[in-house]
């Protein structure tokens, strides 16, 4: 999937609601700047709840929601919570309502543009979106951190995990869980937020707690050292993308808290950081003279 | 329906096809012209056979075809033929292939949009799309004629029928044939130009030939008259709109031709003009002086 194949799947999205889709091609189109990213249907965290935006641009921090005159059905089945959840705290949200005339509603679209031009301008961090990059874990190793607010996903768990040193190749296949190569006490993890079998899992709205709940007692004792706490967990939370993939999406790190280590089946964790290092994996690190992988498997 | 409604269900229709969406879209609201109409997915016939054009501007007689690599099945199943095919010579047909780069692709489409706002100034009859007007029997009475270039339907074989004269109310059930209540000898008619129940009629490639076979016996003495040389039929063929809505389009004057007469179950009519001269109805004509419609049914 290239950049014009990922807009046009974005765009063709509310294939039923004529409406929405007008509003939405239309804001697209006449913005007209392939260097800001769009998503449709993306699931947000809001004070109020969970709730879906029609459109959404990730770099400005700036929602559209298409108001279609009847209220909309926000259900929230357990599909839906594997589906990707961004919180929109500080998040601007921009209505249309396409109850309105022809006219009206593009005189509305065009005051949108208009703000979504300002809001690039105004961004003086502001990075254009690249696609290809923007996936790719050699960005951040050479960036040489993750950082929260840059809306990190990655396709698959080798792609995350090789931006802390590791050089899995891409069909390795392992458990949820890998140690960190270069960082003693911590772990890459990548849970489903959400229960699903043999688990009750859950983040808070505002994202700071993890909850994991083990249903199946056969598991119970696997990696008891993953318990211990203050352990550190670098988490990637897989999640279902806009365009129904599953992604990993970074959280950031958290650490395992000890009021829940009575609990057999239960761990609490804690954000303690939106932002963590990378790392060369081991083919740049040969030059680099940085230790290789196998001193670290063998911890 | 409206304008809106009406726009929003044309670009709407590609939804499987995204790189078709995007272009088609992306057309739609950089033209950002209301006075401009829009067909999608619109059955021409061509030379060389009947096509589907991806978008259709009428008042500019511009077609744009989206290229996807492999060619499209062009499938003429009767459900195809049932739909509304208009004739493209003299017509232009601008191309978009969407194998290209995202960069590429947009500069055609700018190509286009600029083709496009340039047709609509060299024409100097052009006349902004009205929506509202161009299904209402008014537009064509006050005008005092319906032109084939005018790309005349209605949603009703009543609305068409009132444009000559009648005053049928809007749930008036008749069979697809009246008489022209001002000119003798004349008949408007609705006919299925493609194989039915109990019928196999057809339209040549040019539509100036449009013969009738009536496959159904107990049928065939219906309407003598309507089989002697010379009778005249104002043809509004029964069609299927882009949208799906079944309409009444309107194709010309059409006259039987004597050589058809002696079999007993088959009509030809040559056409014989584009274009027919319309009447004020029994409610106008009463302050016009006009006969009144008894006097013609009487007929």
């Amino acid at each position: 999937m290239d950049k014009l194949e990922f807009i046009c799947r974005q765009l063709s999205k509310a294939e039923n609601k004529i409406f929405e889709h007008y509003v939405i091609t239309r804001i697209w189109h006449l913005l007209n700047d392939t260097d800001i990213k769009l998503i449709t249907q993306q699931y947000v965290v809001r004070p109020e709840g969970r709730a879906l935006t029609d459109m959404y641009f990730p770099q400005l921090n700036i929602h559209i929601e298409i108001d279609e005159g009847h209220h909309k059905k926000q259900v929230l089945s357990d599909k839906i919570r594997e589906a990707d959840i961004i919180n929109v705290t500080g998040h601007e949200v921009l209505r249309v309502d396409v109850t309105k005339s022809l006219e009206v509603i593009n005189s509305i679209v065009d005051n949108i543009v208009n703000k979504l031009k300002v809001a690039k301008k105004m961004k003086s961090d502001f990075k254009p979106w690249d696609f290809e990059a923007e996936q790719n874990p050699l960005t951040y190793i050479s960036r040489g951190y993750i950082d929260l607010k840059d809306d990190v996903s990655f396709k698959t768990m080798v792609d995350a995990a090789n931006c802390f040193g590791h050089s899995y190749k891409p069909n390795a296949i392992w458990k949820g869980v890998v140690k960190h190569p270069r960082e003693d006490g911590k772990y890459i993890w990548f849970p489903k937020l959400y229960k699903n079998e043999g688990w009750d899992n859950s983040i808070s709205n505002d994202e700071n707690i993890i909850t994991e709940v083990c249903l199946d007692k056969s598991k119970e004792s696997t990696y008891p050292e993953l318990k211990i706490s203050g352990t550190k967990h670098i988490v990637f939370a897989r999640v279902k993308s806009s365009l129904g993939d599953t992604m990993y999406r970074f959280k950031g790190e958290y650490e395992v808290v000890s009021d829940a280590i009575k609990e057999r089946n239960k761990r609490v964790l804690k954000r303690v950081s939106t932002r963590v290092k990378t790392y060369n994996n081991v083919i740049l690190s040969d030059t680099l003279a940085v230790p290789s992988l196998k001193t670290w498997n063998k911890k």
